[in-house]
């Protein structure tokens, strides 16, 4: 069987991931409390059989909450919690700071997660990157290498607590009375510069055994610690030759972890607004998103080395603009931008192309997203992909219905979940407590 | 309307709170890892309209594995989440530690719950006192000074972040486009001695508005804190007498606070075996317990200044041994077990009556309960019970089926639920943010 790619759903504050998204018809605007929302979407990207749902978190909120909602899930934790019962199939990986959480904490709640799940969690081990995070928790960030000091002890310390219960300890026998063969549930004592905990962690293993652990970070510090404690991470990347750097990044972390790298898989995100047209997608960003053109229309004449306002946003770039233009080498998305103003669009036109998203996007058919995925698959960019729909109501079943089945008839996604766990899904190794490969 | 009693279900780790319960006839020895057995027992109290759910918690594990399970839930939390969607009236609340837990954490999980749940989420926040918990955090247990201390600014933090989302901020109109009022989305910028937070916190109010406190502590340190933060004390007492003194307490406490001494619950645990005959009760406890009767035989003897252990199982006292007892004035149960061993009861019986519980103990008809319940709730020594069933799988419905429609028909149940939220069951008062009648 040739390789297939693995693929995520974002789950986010309920709407979606463009400004506007709330105000979209048929979007219901309570769905930012709604947990039958966030249980709807997920049983939606269940149905295309996707290996699992990412829940990206801060926690704070920053942002112009007059017109736009929070960016976030209410709460990662409960929410997969409340997934969990109504799905049965999909992976569930949810983020949490190793900087602003007791490791016994984090290590009780998603390992009871697991069990509740039946083994489909992952944690999204993050150290945080902002200020106001930090001061949520009464205190200030502190630099990158004390972070990630912490993160590497934290998750240490917390596979530590998940092995802790050891495999074969639970006997639950009725019949001879005995419940557990105590002397394989021990205390860890294990403590370092940053964090410590005794012990044990009184959880039994879960179908997979414990969570599987993802990363997001970028830096060099990132790549040490998702190569040594990862099994996937959460990318981001607007060309193939940056992301096949990345992931080769991330596999020589895994390689001088002394893994072997196609243990690290690299997801890579993309956002979509599918609609049968890309006219149809493009009229769609705008009605929702048009308000913040103008304001965007500054930056990407910034991005551009050009004056751009909302004065222009009805005309394409003129030719003499286009040859002045001069992309920025400081944004990795103006290569791109300028080649989209060179087919001829109107300024409001690019930017509903989405060219200063987060992530590259695909505006139009479903064969559109599909041929981008197989691209990038195919010259080893990614492992997989985790999806940002426009809109989260709507958005993950254009994208199940559309794009899921135009890579089922080309090989490259698979057509039935292969087991039950997220461990299974990923192809990630059988692990239980900590990875002795990595803590010599 | 005569005044009614509340009702609150303990759910612990899914067996019951006898030691051999996990080998109950009909009981599913993997109830401790099974979330549909939590669903199932919160439905059975449910059916019965009780008031709340009691979930307590360590977290930390000490005791005899070989033999007996965790006596904790897997995590509260998690429990909470995956039974607030399958339960849609009674109240659910979970034990936090003030101690081991980041403000911001808990003021986010709890508050998430609470709406999930619809406003039936419960908060016993409690300071923490074993030595083994603090090691599991690494740490070594505070003095009592110390934790109550921080007891009290994490609780005014974490209801200054419940308040942070004002009221009336959430405006989600998708006509005008105005999302929230952002200036009723403020930052508290709170911070003591102990735990600071910056917040706002992101999370608009529930059908109560916010969590109901709970406390669970025996001190005038507790009766303080609870006087000014808590709407419900979980306690233990052995006699009205006891019970009514320290419902006291709790409530002159809350008039120190300035509040109402009615808007301070007193509820007492209840421990509840309960079988057509008693004869089948205490059979069916020494079915399940008997293996511990030899060590609890000597512990009775200590409690009546005799000399017992597991020899004497199996005859009553002696007339001369009932002449030398001497009830030890350090245990309240002394005199409780003196009586029942006068009864002429072996000492087998003696033991199997509960009488070295941890909670005046039922064995027998549920008339029995209704009339324990009915003396004390008469007296004032309580506003409410806890049950603690000795099988949570069967024991909830045994109370339900048995023992409600008697406090009903008596007068001293409500028949249906009130309204829909936990404050509601509690006739708790609005509340949201801080009340300002404690913080000056
Ligand atoms: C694609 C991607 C997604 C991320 N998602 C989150 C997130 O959900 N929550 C969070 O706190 N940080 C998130 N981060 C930030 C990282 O956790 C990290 O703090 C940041 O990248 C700085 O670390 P670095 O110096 O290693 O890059 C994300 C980063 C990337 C690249
Ligand atoms: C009836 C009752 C139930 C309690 N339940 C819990 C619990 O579930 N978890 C916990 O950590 N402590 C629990 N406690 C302990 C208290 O939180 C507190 O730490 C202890 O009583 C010492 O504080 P004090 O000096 O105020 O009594 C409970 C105490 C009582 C009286």
């Amino acid at each position: 069987m040739t390789k297939q790619m693995l693929i995520g759903m974002h789950l986010g504050n309920g709407y979606g991931t463009i400004p506007g998204s709330w105000r979209a018809p048929g979007m219901d605007p309570t769905n930012y409390t709604s947990f039958d929302a966030k249980v709807r979407q997920a049983q939606a990207a269940e149905r295309g059989k996707l290996q699992f749902l990412f829940f990206p978190d801060g926690p704070s909120h920053v942002g112009d909450l007059d017109n736009e909602p929070p960016g976030f899930n209410l709460d990662v934790m409960v929410t997969l919690a409340a997934v969990a019962r109504e799905t049965s199939r999909i992976g569930m990986v949810a983020t949490g700071s190793t900087t602003f959480n007791e490791p016994f904490n984090v290590a009780r709640h998603f390992k009871a997660l697991d069990v509740l799940s039946h083994g489909r969690t992952g944690w999204n081990a993050v150290t945080s990157s902002a200020e106001d995070v930090a001061a949520n928790y009464g205190r200030q960030l502190p630099p990158s290498h004390e972070r990630y000091g912490r993160a590497h002890e934290v998750v240490h310390l917390v596979q530590a607590l998940w092995g802790s219960w050891e495999q074969s300890a639970w006997t639950h026998d009725q019949e001879s009375g005995r419940y557990a063969h105590a002397d394989q549930v021990a205390p860890i004592n294990l403590g370092g510069q940053y964090v410590a905990s005794r012990g044990p962690l009184y959880i039994p293993p879960s179908e997979q055994g414990q969570p599987v652990i993802f990363h997001a970070g970028g830096s060099p510090n990132a790549h040490q610690f998702a190569g040594r404690w990862a099994n996937a991470v959460i990318g981001s990347a607007f060309s193939i030759d940056d992301a096949r750097a990345q992931r080769e990044a991330f596999r020589e972390g895994a390689e001088r972890a002394g893994r072997n790298p196609d243990e690290i898989k690299f997801i890579v995100g993309l956002m979509t607004s599918l609609a049968p047209t890309k006219r149809e997608s493009l009229d769609r960003r705008i009605s929702l998103s048009g308000r913040v053109f103008g304001q965007r229309a500054s930056y990407l004449g910034h991005m551009l080395g050009l004056h751009l306002d909302a004065k222009n946003l009805d005309r394409p770039l003129a030719p003499e603009q286009l040859a002045a233009a001069r992309p920025s080498p400081a944004d990795p998305r103006s290569v791109h931008a300028l080649e989209v103003a060179h087919q001829g669009w109107t300024v409001r036109d690019i930017l509903a192309h989405g060219v200063i998203d987060y992530h590259p996007v695909i505006t139009g058919p479903a064969v559109e997203a599909a041929n981008h995925m197989q691209e990038w698959f195919e010259a080893d960019a990614a492992d997989g992909f985790w999806i940002l729909p426009d809109l989260e109501e709507g958005g993950v079943d254009d994208f199940v219905d559309g794009v899921v089945p135009i890579l089922q008839d080309r090989g490259l996604f698979h057509h039935d979940y292969e087991g039950t766990t997220l461990r299974e899904h990923l192809g990630a190794p059988a692990q239980y407590g900590v990875d002795p490969r990595v803590t010599q």
